[in-house]
């Protein structure tokens, strides 16, 4: 059916629970997966069309396929490649993941181009930055439709993070990061608020005693993937979400307001060196609008050191 | 089945749109209604029935009751009483209204006070604040269990007309009405934002040529409600939503935070005197806090505004 | 975007009801409301708009339209003409009921069929049957692209009805009426089960006392939509949950097996006069296929009274 | 809040899709997580909690807990244990897992019991049908508070296959699998059908060339799960679906009915000595009802088949 094709990029257990959250979204009529483990691919479709048949799981028609199904995908959701693991997060560790990860997402996009110029494109697989770098840049493919989950994760994390210190629904808690999907990513402060009132008057208006100093706030919320990276072994629940979150709004032309990671196109003074999370606006068409927030004094320097980090990261993966 | 009964009293207009929102909300396993006009009743209980044996609705036990369906009801939307018309906006036409609605929600309250003081009472009848302070202040039932929709539709008419001007997804739009669900309802400016980027700064990041000042926001929200009456002779999509979004927040315990109408208990100066819309933490408890958002010099004069409409309004149905 | 648009002709309480319905569906992002009455057109769009900005509810864009905007939608949905009223069971008001509706069903068809061929029509007013088969006969637009709530409808009357005999969930009652959306609609008795047990086996597995003979199922399903319309004025909450699974199952080529009102092409004899409900697959394309169950000799006789009374209705209003 | 609280225990691979459809199911404020493996546990309650702040997931809190958390829980979800691999399907190792399981199952139960007789409790972990046994006969714990996803899920397969056979969503496919969640389960034939029309007539209906014999089915659908194992490692989206729908029965009072794995009290000739799955009835008391569906005499010989299995299979894991 026009308008309701995804096709799933690896089925590992990120994968594994964004299919489970496409299955269930209402949004679509077919998806295809492919994955270089086609036995393990044949395993989740096999998994997931036994389920059609329980109540409230829609008649989806899910298979494994070849790059062929991208030719008329709506939506194409990437999570290909190896993940961060624990034991990844010394220096060298991401190194190697960022070389192995964008040799599979150059092969990937190479095929991906052959098929569609049209479906849009949502990268969750990490270093998530870079690969919307390497996909925005290197192929003859519509900027506006290639979006990374980047820090709509993260910020949903600061947002669960403030929200457990006041007692709320973190769905009204508004506050959003900014920057590197990574150690570099930071809060944008003047941008919390909860019921219209912002950070520095939480003590006042809602007595708590004191606040976290941004730099903890950072701290925390980038931390926050790893701690449970270490206890559960891998992530899926936020990321999960946060790829059907966006498919939705393109799919519904929902135009939500979010971060996620994009090249940018003057933004802070870069133009097209460098991808990482702005809010934007996401629609029918992809990314509508990238939003430009001011920053203050602090803020510029840690998206100074995030331009700095994905700076030399795309470097290191460099093909010349 | 416990935690699960909703008692929806009055199935007019409004009452029919509430009662659709509510079978389809997956939050009620029994739903009792109680209207003077039964037949009605009936008919609406009747009309949900047999639409229960449709895909994606449902078993729910819907039937009309009386007031003893009160006694293990979880939470009571009460929709009864004439409704505002659009030929009602002369104040003679409001103050009629205001006396009528009065007498009925003091035979309903008589009624349900001797069965529960447990459920959570949402006020959806119009005045509202002026139905909520009548239920806060004439009986002995806990003031922390009632709330009225209030300026929560109001709110969300105000996100509208906002996202309207940017091109965004409104529940992106951060805003909020407080005072009277009426004519002296205002916008709280400092609370406007988008993207964590406050409403004076829009021209500049979002590129709109021109802000409306506050009066017109004011203006343009507050009749919006009227511009629907005048068109369609009721409004009832927007209130059927806010109620159940309250009443999902009760049930799950989600603690949302929202303007809801309220008895104030020491906020903005004013103890048991007067009952309007302020931000309010809304959870298993029913209002577990309300939100003291500190206003500059226009929004308090508009605050007194609100205060005084109230203060007469409450003073011409006093029974003494 | 591409198959997320609704036509809705007619926004009347049925069209009111059908409206809210796909406004919280999550199939639509766009819905074009065309009506007479352009004021009750604009109020009820202004309504659910100014919804949108409430918790739960989608951006999606709802407008008044002309017939123009057929011409990219995916499903229209036909709820225009005067309803039955309770005072319209003499035969004499439902001719003139059928006369209006077929001259009005003319004018929306010729406007349609001038901009799409391409969308699905479920026609939901009434007599359905009726104009289904002028929709169907008279225009040159493809004939598995129209259906009618039809059966549907009352198959779930009949489902509720037995459910309520033995105490479940009417979504495990299978059961459905096949012929007239009307006085000669009848029950198909050996599809009659609960638990893979059929009809005549309940007093001995489910214990109980006495069965209703199929004509009394038949009597009481076919007067339970007047019921419902005596006691509240109309019906709206069946007829509208059945509009949209239809459209769901479109929009996500489900290929549900339902009764729908649709022309007969050789199914029991009949090729092209006749439109009734029978059970259809329905998916991406429409009609996929209709089902022609085998029908004991009651069974044959009831469908031949459907057949006659549907050739009168049609030749009364027949243009020649 | 009264009525809305989970209980998981064991959060594996099939409690971690169990917690994922539990968080998005809207049944749920309180979500308690029960696992030996406590760090495993914090991970995923970790994972759950940060996506609580992205849109469309609710508010739950979704902790770790040890057995106290049972005292007020409304369900109590059984995921413990090793699971089936794929090296397991030799007799051997599923009396390995056997007596493993048991083991652990009665540790589980002797601490619930200590806490709550009011839980609603649905086995999840395999042997299912021997787990049930256990937890009903051998603690003192309402039996009809007692159930296990059994063939819930087989029956689902047996769905998904018919529905293969004719292209129709499942949903419309009415069809339960009998007996032993394992290798003698068997299809109710005389239950199946679609649209009305009973599994003998599909050729001359459907057209279908021909039908695959009664042992085929069986077979196919037994083998269904261990399919998926070898290919994926694990099962998830079904039994996650199956659990799910079951609590939501449960909660919301629906009276579903679906085969599921219950103590026997009378049914078949047997009263108290065998748990296997037959229709059920399941509302807010648990299983409301047992329907004891009428067998032809290959149904009859494979039920004899399933009772002398599970009757070893508990002789095999006797304490005495």
């Amino acid at each position: 059916m026009p308008g309701h094709k995804l096709v799933l990029i690896g089925v590992g257990h990120v994968g594994d629970a964004v299919l489970a959250h496409a299955m269930s979204s209402g949004l679509f009529s077919e998806i295809a997966l492919i994955d270089a483990n086609t036995t393990m691919a044949e395993g989740q479709a096999l998994d997931q069309h036994q389920a059609t048949a329980l109540p409230g799981v829609g008649n989806v028609y899910v298979h494994v396929a070849d790059y062929d199904a991208c030719a008329d995908a709506d939506i194409i959701i990437y999570t290909a490649g190896p993940s961060i693991r624990p034991e990844d997060s010394a220096l060298d560790a991401r190194n190697l993941l960022a070389t192995r990860n964008a040799a599979i997402v150059r092969q990937a996009m190479g095929e991906i181009v052959q098929r569609t110029r049209d479906a849009v494109i949502i990268m969750v697989s990490n270093p998530v930055d870079l690969l919307v770098h390497i996909a925005s840049t290197e192929f003859d493919y519509p900027v506006e439709k290639i979006m990374g989950t980047g820090l709509l994760l993260d910020s949903a994390r600061l947002c669960r993070l403030v929200a457990d210190i006041l007692d709320v629904d973190p769905d009204y808690v508004h506050a959003a990061m900014l920057g590197e999907h990574g150690a570099t990513g930071f809060p944008y402060m003047s941008g919390i608020s909860v019921a219209g009132v912002p950070y520095e008057q939480f003590p006042e208006v809602f007595g708590v005693s004191e606040l976290l100093p941004r730099e903890e706030l950072m701290h925390r919320t980038n931390k926050a993937g790893m701690d449970v990276l270490e206890a559960k072994g891998w992530t899926s629940a936020g990321v999960a979400a946060s790829a059907i979150t966006l498919a939705r709004s393109v799919m519904l032309n929902s135009k939500i307001v979010v971060p996620v990671s994009t090249l940018l196109r003057g933004e802070y003074g870069h133009d097209g060196d460098v991808s990482l999370s702005t809010p934007c606006i996401i629609g029918g068409r992809g990314v509508e609008r990238r939003i430009e927030v001011p920053l203050d004094e602090w803020e510029s320097a840690r998206m100074a050191e995030s331009v700095d980090a994905l700076t030399a990261l795309i470097a290191s993966v460099s093909e010349k």
